[in-house]
């Protein structure tokens, strides 16, 4: 399976993996500090949420270039692919 | 609710943190480096796993703390529950 060529998509993702680094050093640290664990639990779920957002969009930029490369086609039609790429990754986000 | 009083518990947790943390960093070089896209989302799923099971051990130590704190048993009853809580973590591991 391919790399990512795009360096925008690269960039995407690599800033939100680093958000959710940022997240989780928060984490460490509130459970240093010994804040209540309902806090922890929120951050949690809030680091979990980014990751899987990130998953999200990393397979939809994934679908978006191959099928770019592989079908070869005119603006008009690229404008409606990205347009229902749009949708499905509304569509992923649900259950991720 | 309750912050955690146990400092080994929060070793623990913030070891479990901190190998996430890398494994973020990790998949950061990854998508630097211009790895394969599948091999990106099998770290990913495994960052994923990672946190859920560090949620799970959250739990569990949670209710150890209060059950422990709340009940005052004595030590045959508190091995019987440490018992229960070990089977209630691999339970909760199960959908997490």
């Amino acid at each position: 399976m391919s790399m990512f060529v795009d360096s925008a998509t690269r960039t995407d993702l690599l800033n939100r993996l680093k958000r959710a680094e940022g997240q989780l050093r928060g984490i460490q640290r509130m459970i240093e500090e010994g804040q209540a664990c309902i806090d922890i639990a929120s951050q949690m779920a809030a680091v979990r949420k980014a990751l899987d957002s990130t998953y999200v969009r990393m397979t939809v930029c994934f679908m978006q270039q191959e099928l770019h490369s592989r079908l070869q086609l005119d603006d008009r039609k690229e404008g409606e692919l990205d347009a229902l790429l749009d949708d499905v990754q509304t569509l992923l986000g649900k259950v991720r």
